[in-house]
């Protein structure tokens, strides 16, 4: 089958983000593209740099069909996707497999791609939307408690959109896909060992002044997870 | 000053992986780079398909001042790399930095980025060196435990080499960088909140047959973070 006759994922509509390699861990659905970058907290963002692709972490936001990446105008990377087809990729790693043989070590994880063609977002209110979908994206909740960015760092921020049309999202979960053989004999321990992301206590900045609670918004960020820092 | 008379970072011979933005966050010593490839699980390789970049998750390895990455003979993006230049990305979040202001909230992170020519590693001994270092990157101990590779596992498998000679380090630490008027102004909460990776307790195999202990290289894996998985 080729991999045109495979190509029947919604996500994506173009051969180049059809999976070609362990096609069962492919999601088609939406939701499970929105549920990996909403998860996430920075992306790495690949543009074409001197001849030569370059992959650096930053952050992101997603309005509904549209991611939003922010950055200095004097950012070369960013300057380098406007108008050009970018790659855009968020990855959770979930947890470490452990094989009866080395060669089927693995990961377990939740990976999102985004292809397509960056675009310098000018309109406004567009980049007001954008902003507030950033600092949200990892931070919930902070926006509006505290102050908005004014005219002059307006100016010297540049903002990026990138349509989700072309997508795709792998996941690989549960244990070892060990030989037949290799489970007979026996005697190896096998099985996953879960990593995560967890968030810390609160560290307030040296010059906070006294009597600040930590918000609730923060609270609520790190109640989940929250142990105490060594 | 020029690009090319700040390039004194004796981590990387040309201009473009000498840092352009934010250069106070640039670590310029060999151990700085070795720590942050050392402490990965995952990078992200960028390499150019069908005319654009496209940046992917993979595990790799270290050995002195080579990285080795593998995969299948039929993964389109390792083949895309073979005698190209590719950006190998590893990156650690480290925390979310909370300011007074939206511009200034911030991630902290550890960040490494190499570029070079990926080179497909033909010499045995150096594929079998190459293939445990990969494995012990992420599972440390656990290559001599299990079964090897065989001749048919070493035929599927493709391993590619990149010199460590042109890297570049960004770290981000400490609280936010809030403008005085924002700190007179007060009555905004600023600080950090830490965000790490933690192992998990190790979960058996379905498969695995009773009595078999967790091995002392698993429990050392996660004897510094294990929480119980909920």
């Amino acid at each position: 089958m080729s991999t045109h006759d495979d190509n029947r994922n919604p996500l994506s509509p173009t051969p180049r983000t059809t999976l070609t390699r362990a096609k069962e861990r492919g999601a088609t659905d939406r939701a499970a593209l929105d549920a990996v970058l909403d998860a996430g907290v920075v992306c790495h963002l690949a543009v074409p740099l001197g001849g030569s692709p370059v992959a650096l972490p930053t952050i992101y936001g997603r309005v509904g069909d549209t991611l939003y990446l922010h950055g200095s105008t004097g950012a070369g990377n960013l300057r380098a996707a406007i108008d050009t087809d970018i790659c855009l990729t968020v990855t959770h790693v979930d947890g470490l497999v452990y094989a009866r043989s080395a060669m089927h070590f693995s990961m377990n994880y939740r990976c999102a791609v985004i292809r397509g063609r960056a675009v310098l977002v000018t309109d406004g209110a567009e980049r007001d939307t954008a902003l507030r979908a950033i600092v949200e994206q990892a931070a919930p909740g902070a926006w509006d408690r505290v102050r908005p960015p004014n005219r002059k760092e307006m100016a010297a921020t540049m903002v990026l959109a990138l349509d989700l049309a072309e997508a795709s999202v792998k996941v690989r979960s549960g244990g070892p896909n060990d030989d037949e053989g290799d489970i007979a004999t026996g005697g190896v321990w096998a099985g996953v060992v879960p990593l995560r992301q967890v968030w810390g206590e609160p560290i307030p900045a040296d010059d906070l002044e006294p009597g600040i609670d930590v918000p609730a918004d923060v609270l609520a960020l790190v109640a989940p997870t929250a142990v105490p820092v060594s």
